[in-house]
């Protein structure tokens, strides 16, 4: 079903430590190139200090200033990341906290699926916004991978960086096409231990941390798995999305992928057919920033001047649970 | 905006595992009585195995019965909890997984605002079908309270229990009444530190539990500065999202509260000038189960039939962020 809803503004926040890969290759005592080879990222970045809240909030007054609108305007901000801040509250109402705007009563909360957190949330709020129960809408992911790193997988830590990114999404004038043309999401729970954290919630709770569980308060992933099972879903549910929104592959102006690692990009760009110009690739200077991977990609995107107004666009990834989700939108 | 859906079917799950307000005194080496006059709360319940994913799906599964529909035509299952089973993945897949539903692609993501996570959910929820982005959408709330709760805190823990409650929401068919009429959420972020658990998320992670911080691992809560910030504001709230709902309090049939503590209930139900007849209080026997609180209280006044389709309710609460969130419809 057609939303016409438009991308207002985009922002993004990198925090300054640059972390390369010979840095990588040397803690973790690989030979050098390894790393790079390996992940397909030459540099990412670690916080050495800022919050969730803090790069989030940055990103978000990027993307406001984009949209030539003030902040507030705004009357929802959704906080669409993987990981938290804090166990309570959510982290959108932290940060609408840092963004000043304490006293507004913007409305507040988190949407997550992981990875695909941001898709998540747009392809939902778009509806809020149709039906005119919001007007504008913040939507942040941030996210601070390095806090839960494995650094005894070496396959799995050499991936993540740090970083945020935020849209503000509006109604669309009248006698403009911007407007989302389809979304689809799937999980399949087969795979919902392929990619996981299993601590910090109420099944294992931090006071167990030193019992013997420190490996269960890290990301553990099994990218052979997720592989296996994400060529058997993907090719399908790209064509089914692709159709239901009436777009062809080649109408594509760009296709913005989770940066999930630099062979999975290469790998969905040529089992679904796409061209390496249609293909927006930020992992090599970015890494997997979870959540934050698909709406930075879309900020490089617009930023770089890849897309025009009325351009179609797939965001297109996959996520812990096992999840495929992608809207078509025309920009 | 009014969007004609439907509260399908309603269950909750609580554990075996009584904890009475006696206990607690002991527990906490209070004078006997001091609990039950305090927190409102005879017995709450703590699980002893269950995990969240398994409470949630018991009570999807009655929720689903009692629907009339087979698990396999729900098309999205929203986890609507203010704590998660574990950091990665969401709890919806979790959720997916203990239903049996593993290979069906049902659409999982989790959405928190704390205790409003129900309210949220449906709230947004409902748009998405209002357009057809979803036909049958599972909503769980599902709490393990007591994996979190400050012992030291005698004020907040006494008032939790854990539990979960699931709604399915599904299109109204024609010449039916049932519908959403009007809806808010705001949020003030000025209360986000009235109410809060710091550790856990990327700000703090559980390897520093053992560094000092252990409290900052559990609930902590002012109650006397949220009492203040909500009083200021939940009138003004209620009246704008009653008028925008065109529905007068007196034509309420039930006012389905989230069960924050014993006073909370009195005093909103005095200030806003319902009758106790309206009001749905479970705090009693259930405890404050965070987000599973309004969709277990909506459960038990619909078991015990103090609704009836086409009636008038109105689901109300705050929430840690600070939030105030409500939802007026007709069941």
């Amino acid at each position: 079903m057609e939303r016409r809803i438009k991308l207002l503004g985009t922002g993004k926040y990198l925090p300054a430590r640059q972390v390369t890969a010979a840095e990588l290759d040397e803690r973790l005592g690989l030979a050098a190139g390894w790393t790079e080879k390996k992940s397909g990222v030459r540099v990412r970045h670690y916080v050495t200090g800022e919050t969730a809240a803090q790069m989030g909030a940055s990103a978000a007054r990027q993307a406001v200033a984009a949209a030539g609108i003030a902040l507030s305007e705004l009357d929802c901000i959704v906080c669409a990341s993987g990981t938290a801040q804090q166990e309570i509250p959510c982290t959108a109402a932290l940060i609408q906290e840092e963004l000043g705007l304490a006293g507004t009563g913007i409305a507040c909360f988190d949407i997550n699926s992981t990875c695909l957190s941001f898709v998540t949330a747009l392809d939902v709020m778009s509806c809020t916004m149709a039906l005119g129960v919001y007007e504008r809408v913040l939507i942040v992911s941030t996210e601070i991978a390095s806090a839960g790193l494995n650094w005894k997988q070496k396959e799995s830590c050499v991936l993540f960086g740090d970083g945020a990114a935020a849209v503000v999404v509006g109604r669309t004038p009248d006698h403009e096409a911007s407007r989302i043309l389809g979304s689809a999401m799937k999980t399949y729970s087969e795979g919902a231990h392929y990619s996981e954290i299993r601590g910090g919630g109420t099944m294992l709770h931090p006071r167990e941390y030193v019992n013997g569980y420190e490996d269960d308060f890290a990301f553990d992933m099994d990218g052979r798995k997720i592989f296996r099972l994400t060529s058997q879903l993907i090719t399908g549910f790209v064509d089914s999305l692709l159709a239901s929104a009436a777009v062809g592959k080649k109408q594509l102006r760009a296709v913005i992928p989770h940066q999930a690692s630099g062979m999975a990009l290469r790998i969905m760009q040529g089992k679904l057919g796409f061209s390496a110009e249609q293909m927006v690739n930020i992992m090599e200077d970015h890494g997997n920033v979870i959540a934050a991977s698909i709406p930075m990609a879309l900020h490089e995107a617009i930023s770089q001047e890849r897309v025009a107004r009325g351009d179609y666009m797939l965001l297109l990834g996959t996520s812990a649970g096992l999840s495929l989700g992608g809207i078509v939108l025309a920009y």
